[in-house]
């Protein structure tokens, strides 16, 4: 197959990708709108970039559906890398989104009619990547709306897709079971004591305890909250501030912890995966914000092109679509590190290098 | 004075401005926590720009206070130049919050107590940007909040200094007389008709029709919104969703013509300088949205250092304290270009150069 | 054809843009290397920026290749927009390097073999753009090199493509007609003096010796450069520290006039032209630049797919590939604002607006 | 004395820091150039992050003057976290360097002079920060001018401060010695091989033949270059082109070592050591590269306010000031994952967590 040899143009395929810009502007019998051209080719790199995105997600998840994960092993690692990858990528993004403001909100107005009813909604693989990493239909902003065709939803095809898509284990879910799965509070590390409910092992007496000391005031409502979000406690008014309970308490426990003795070589990556998903979502806000403020800027209180409410929509959809708020909502139940509880010996040298072990002869 | 030459640090001062670092958790008793130093520079370095922003605005603010503004001269040139330059170190400064994101909450819940009741809140240099730009205290979010200093709010003399300020006349104030003085719908340009009210005008008459009759059906509101911003026509139900009305009916006339008819080279240079207030507006909102983002990653749903709510008070200010929103909004009522009205012959010479008049015999 | 609404992916024609992407090492019989999709999204993403810079310098050499530009319409607004919008597109690409640092040296081997003799030299795009802004093959590094097909050069038919191009008027040669034709230095508004040789323009005359008081003693070569610069005239040692001569004395006294008097309405657009050629220039620079560290990071000191001397060549093209130095070199010539020659009356009136000469009777 | 509660301003000095800007054409009798303050608000903000950085540097290198590194412990851990801390402000910095193109050359022309001689050249802390991670006077570019105070040079003061620094033990010579430690070839993990010279190490001849095999014939020098570089073999004709021989031939085993087997746990954490290093040479590359665009870009081909010849100074700095090319180079050597030796078991085992260890009974 490969007779001749590579040449950079035919190796990126570069007559499909280049040949597919066809402003309707510039059909006959239109005014072409020389604007029009940014438009596809910044959207046209979104997509490039979002089928990069969901590559790297592809594998991250595949790692997370093992059955187990080789923590010798390169995959962690690997996840590690890729997700900072996808945030640097995001990064790019909100940056991209910038060169949008080259283009006037007259310059739009030149083509933006033939567009109806298509918009940047129904890019579909903005949705899978969200999909992926755990937004599920319920939680959409105006979810209903994602079917309705012939008013900017999507297509039948696209919608099964993407529903498809979630009701598949998601990252948020695998993650979740990794976390559930982190054996460090086996009772054997922490010399077997009788325990009834989870609560009463003696890691979370001890840190709730000195969590509590450390409220202020106004922050006394805080207790209630840790019980509930750690140990599935209900409370009586269930404050939506904290969280949003996709993780389970077991899960959040494991995630805690890990937040909070990082600095042990086993929780090393696992602290950056954590703090890569956080950031994942953080970029993602500050792109829908990006996006809203530009699609503010373009049509000001105009409806869109898709007949959603414009700006709306994306107002929406920038508050209920973080999906790692359990997460990012760990920071509420830290405490200093001088007052963190020593850990049991037998758990500390669980938690280091083998290497340490060994004896040199040299 | 200057007898020595001039020397890099000394010319700097940096013997003051390196010595400007004194964390609290570094004095005797305490445990020193090493990213309080980043805590430190990285506030300083805001407030060394933002005293760059104030020494700019303050130039801005000063050519528009004139009587009369040439515009022969230089002075809209440096404003558009100028009003660039606060929008480039904003860009720099939504940069710098991502610097913060090195800092994890464990990190800085390492010396986070020893700064109550003290906030970000209490820049006094930022508040007179947005005091300068045009923000006044009534539409401040928690505006009684700010003399509140034993709650993190200003102490007496900064609450005076900001109030002064805003007692002051501002860019926004300036920016509506300037345009309010255009002289481009005087009856001589348009063959001296008879005109009851300013609707009355035969450019208005042709642009509403043109404007009316290009709006959807869900967007027929629109009509009436035109009337209320650009007439002072008030409408049954006052729809929040076009505008704060801080500029005069008159000046966004001017304001809207401008975006028209930007091409032409009187406008060329006002156009950018609308462009880049609304530029000015979406770059300090990107900032807050990252400072409640890096906010609400660091103390999670906890009390803020100022005993404010935290990032709930950062979410106020987001929807509140944009002040071009009116000039931003205009983009609701233009249309396309082909459509525009033609102008009259007199008006479209007085918009050009004169060097077309002029014959070169060489 | 339109008979079906927009959809977004149609309209954006994903299914072609999105299916171009085909590792080799994917292929049967390799091993997958994850991130070869990396490499090939982030070059098409590059191809179509390409794409679009090529479009934008298209619009703008279809301005300058006018007979006369009319100076009180929209084209040189649009040039200057447009421009700038190119310099927006750079600097994101500049950023878009960044995201092949997260590719190590080891995920780069493990496809890069199956490269050669392709590589990056190969974007004929890229060599079109340089073609068009001024760049012709004499002063390209390696030139020779280009149609070496077998060993990483152009196929025949790019090559033809770039020669071809190189031939046809580039954006350097408008720029230098434009200037020359400007009409400032005309008799009539000098008052007619009689004069030989250009050098004895009142105007220069007066400006050469304010230039040449301000030298220091270590810069007193620079009256030479001065002279054979603006005026032609041969210097016995031939400095090529000031350019490289591709405008004509005329253009760049024009130019030199434009950037000491840019505040004056006339001057206002064409200043920022000009500035945005030099801004061309240097981001192209730093696009090399950070290309050619990846490179450096990517394979040290190996020989590079396409069988140049890998950073070797990149190196090369960095210093030789610039094409505007010459309006860029300006800078060395300019004298402080206070020291500037006032101007003849009828100039200073010709530079501006006609407004001023319009009485209102409102 | 901190009876007083803590306030924002009081805290962060700012008395101190926003009275330091004295522009020296804002004294009596001279003209005010505006952009003055521009130039020494940047100026000022670069030195307080410069003071950010030594802090991050200082630490750094507190960790590996330590007779031991405590690979269970955080340091490891913490020396990553801020080496990259200090590339993302090194990031920042790139990208302020920006906000300069705002001033125009002829605003700089307004107030250069009364600069002379300082100049940028001058700032003590980025010498310090060179010199700390390893940059030594012979190495420096025009190292003897470094003296010169009248001539732009530094004070003695100034001098004897980056002289007596570079004396100090700098992070060059730490990572040296750290790498130099690593026991990863002792005998005993490879079955006590009866070696007379490291090159007859099982590894290094099963890995160097692999390395010859996959050279094509134009990098056939590289073998020589192999052995020169890891075995301190003499080649006859010295290649430059393969770093500067900073580092010994066993600690650049180490780190192509750790290079190649990067994915094993306790790798992983040293891979982003070296990783970050390359990383921090290429930022101040691409920072003295903007530099020097911009200076170009302000005085064209004139000499510098500190008597250097301006941007020719920048041009040597900018290829003799990198500090880790060692390391960078070390991508020549690589060869691709699939054909890396396979690892005794012994050594494979002491590369990973004790976790797995461990039984849980549960």
């Amino acid at each position: 197959m490969e007779k001749t040899p590579p040449y950079y143009g035919s190796y990126l395929q570069l007559e499909k990708v280049l040949d597919a810009q066809a402003p309707l502007s510039f059909a006959p019998g239109q005014s072409p709108a020389h604007d029009e051209m940014l438009f596809i080719v910044i959207h046209q790199a979104f997509e490039l970039w979002f089928k990069q995105i969901l590559f790297e997600l592809d594998y991250i998840l595949s790692v997370f559906q093992q059955k187990k994960i080789d923590d010798d092993g390169e995959d962690l690692n690997l996840v590690r890398h890729r997700l900072r990858r996808i945030n640097t990528i995001f990064t790019l993004l909100n940056q991209q989104v910038g060169v949008l403001d080259t283009m006037t909100p007259m310059d739009f107005l030149a083509f933006r009619n033939l567009l109806t009813p298509s918009s940047g909604f129904q890019s579909k693989q903005f949705r899978l990547i969200e999909a992926r990493l755990g937004l599920e239909m319920p939680q959409r902003h105006h979810g209903e709306y994602y079917k309705r065709t012939n008013e900017g939803g999507f297509n039948p095809q696209d919608f099964q897709t993407i529903s498809q898509t979630e009701n598949e284990q998601h990252l948020l879910s695998c993650i979740n079971d990794w976390l559930e799965r982190m054996p460090f509070f086996q009772a054997s590390f922490w010399g077997n004591p009788q325990i009834e409910k989870e609560i009463d092992h003696p890691f979370w007496q001890q840190f709730r305890s000195i969590y509590v000391a450390g409220l202020t005031e106004r922050e006394a409502g805080k207790a209630a909250d840790f019980d509930r979000i750690f140990f599935g406690i209900p409370t009586a008014h269930d404050s939506a501030s904290t969280g949003t309970n996709k993780f389970s308490a077991t899960a959040l426990r494991a995630a805690l912890f890990i937040m909070l003795y990082r600095d042990f070589p086993v929780f090393q990556t696992s602290f950056q995966i954590l703090d890569a998903l956080i950031e994942t979502d953080h970029l993602m806000s500050q792109w829908r914000q990006r996006h809203l403020s530009m699609v503010r800027r373009m049509i000001g209180f105009r409806v869109g092109t898709g007949n959603t409410s414009g700006a709306g929509y994306l107002e929406g959809a920038l508050q209920q679509h973080e999906v790692y708020t359990d997460l990012a909502g760990l920071s509420t139940f830290l405490i200093v590190r001088s007052a963190l509880p020593n850990l049991p010996d037998a758990l500390k040298k669980a938690l280091g290098f083998r290497l340490a072990d060994l004896s040199f002869p040299g």
